[in-house]
């Protein structure tokens, strides 16, 4: 409920200062669409959407161009939403559960806690029904067309001031959280805050938060976590992996040629993928980093406490997902998917993993 | 050996009659090549072949077009390396391993037992510097250009008409299985054969060999493995999972515009993930079936079993890359990036998966 205010206040007090600066472009058959992004210019997500906007642009031969604003260049991060509805730009990225105040089914989008993997949302994306459902359900209705355009793969469980060990070190706890993982900490007692990228190392600094989650082990060396709190957590349960979403005007999309939409659907997909092998290609090394030369210390969660939030869980978000319609009918189609993907992945991935050590490969 | 030599034989015996058929075609800035697959038609692979070829037509505005023959429709499926290199096609389709007669670092791009998941070579590939080094000490030296086409992810362990308990029954059996796996078999006495798809169900039925892996359940389902034997055994510790390589005519790779290779080096990346996505989700609906419906027993290959298997891949597999310095370097390089892996993995996916049964989500 915090979080919705925060979110729509911010929202409804800045968009419309850009609303004159950006109107589609058309001449001669091309079109130029505005994006505004809630991720830094500098970073790899930052990077990923003007290599996706300049591929647009390469492969429609001009027919289709982006003009690109990063966070904060035309409207705040979390604004970005509102920049597309408002007509102020065409297409948006960023996390579904930054638009939770807009929607009550939007965050299932992003990741379920204890859900689905990057390999499973995938499945579930382009083989399972998941673009549809996710449009039918969250983005249609607010006037949008859901692209999936990245995914941070398995996230970690967070940086703690002090050590977490059962669930009555939750009580009390001021600790960032988005989505639907802040939601069922709260059941715990814990105060959950949202923030945006930006404000979480300065209110981890101030004692403002007690701890946060960010994402994975070289984005959050990025964000400089560890120079203030040590304790290291995994595994991720609150987001097993987390889906990027591009959302575009719909009537803007549904005005594209039957062309443009395979460009930008294909070089979506392509960004997915590419932004998901990096965080999996980076991640190891800032681990090793962060443990040894910055005195993190590695922890993971007992059985115990994963066991009683996996328990929560399971009563919170079905209460969740059942407020209104679309919640339900989104979380059942997660359900429903989950539970063949964990039976499948139970025989391959995670068997292979847990046998792979049985081989102690050596440099030659 | 075999395997070479029954791939060199078939390849020398008919790239001759197809050779007239293809040039590429040139007109007014327009480009098509010829692209031959080792995969059939009707399948998952033959239809994202064709997907894949439709969009870079689609994307280059008609600047690159493939005429797309799949296996048999020009060259026999082992053939399709050939058909390139004697400049038949410009482009090619299919399992690294396949081409295990041409070069012998080949067979490591493909898999490797015991090696990277599909997240894992994505991340290897993309951001690990995995297609240079590819090109480096396989493709380049074939006259080629490497292109990830497309993943199996997690493999199934195999058929076989009997139990496998431990590696006495390994002896003297007669098991299909391509690329490293066999190799690590055979040093267990193991009878390794190596067929093209279509016989594999023949020589099944015939008793010619006792048991095969193929791929994974769907695949292996629709390929009526099941009739002829029941015991389906996990985990695919041989293919972890697979990487599917389009190969290109270098010359004629290095001659194209960078437009065009963007348009088809982005176009592979997302067939590369929906070819994965769409295994992963039906893997589960098939393995349901394959149990319920025809009798099929699903076995987990021993801790014994593995452990064997483990050790004796530790030291054949070193052996084999050893004998070229091209795989030497290949293998070096994938086993530095696989010690991180592992260890991340361990903290992330393996973790998480091990850590989900926690959460008993149900339908509303």
């Amino acid at each position: 409920m915090e979080r919705r205010k925060f979110l729509k206040g911010t929202a409804l007090a800045s968009v419309g200062t850009a609303t004159a600066l950006a109107t589609p472009a058309l001449s001669q058959g091309k079109t130029q669409w505005t994006a505004v992004s809630a991720f830094g210019k500098a970073g790899l997500l930052g990077q990923a959407l003007n290599e996706f906007a300049k591929f647009v642009d390469t492969a429609s031969g001009g027919k289709l161009s982006f003009k690109v604003y990063h966070a904060g260049e035309l409207v705040k991060p979390f604004e970005a939403m509102d920049a597309v509805q408002s007509g102020t730009a065409q297409m948006g990225y960023g996390a579904p559960y930054y638009w939770a105040g807009k929607s009550d089914s939007i965050s299932f989008v992003a990741a379920m806690p204890f859900g689905l993997t990057a390999q499973e949302q995938n499945a579930w994306l382009y083989y399972g029904g998941g673009i549809d459902m996710a449009d039918k359900t969250a983005y249609r209705p607010l006037g949008l067309k859901f692209l999936p355009l990245g995914n941070t793969g398995n996230q970690m469980g967070g940086w703690y001031a002090k050590e977490i060990n059962t669930v009555a070190d939750l009580n009390g706890l001021k600790f960032r959280m988005p989505g639907l993982g802040g939601e069922v900490l709260s059941t715990f007692g814990t105060n959950v805050i949202l923030l945006p990228g930006s404000e979480v190392l300065p209110a981890l600094s101030s004692g403002a938060i007690d701890g946060t989650e960010w994402i994975g082990p070289a984005a959050d060396m990025g964000k400089g976590l560890f120079k203030v709190v040590k304790n290291y957590y995994y595994p991720g349960w609150h987001e097993p992996a987390t889906i990027l979403d591009g959302f575009i005007d719909a009537k803007a999309w549904d005005a594209l040629d039957e062309d443009l939409k395979a460009i930008v659907e294909r070089g979506a997909a392509a960004t997915n993928l590419f932004i998901l092998s990096k965080f999996q290609a980076i991640n190891n090394t800032a681990l090793k980093k962060l443990t040894t030369e910055h005195d993190v210390k590695l922890r993971k969660y007992s059985d115990e406490l994963v066991s009683a939030i996996g328990e929560r869980a399971a009563e919170v978000i079905p209460n969740l997902a059942g407020k209104t319609a679309d919640g339900k009918e989104l979380y059942n189609h997660i359900i429903g998917f989950r539970q063949g993907m964990t039976e499948w992945s139970n025989y391959s991935e995670a068997t292979f993993l847990n046998a792979r050590t049985a081989a102690n490969f050596k440099q030659i």
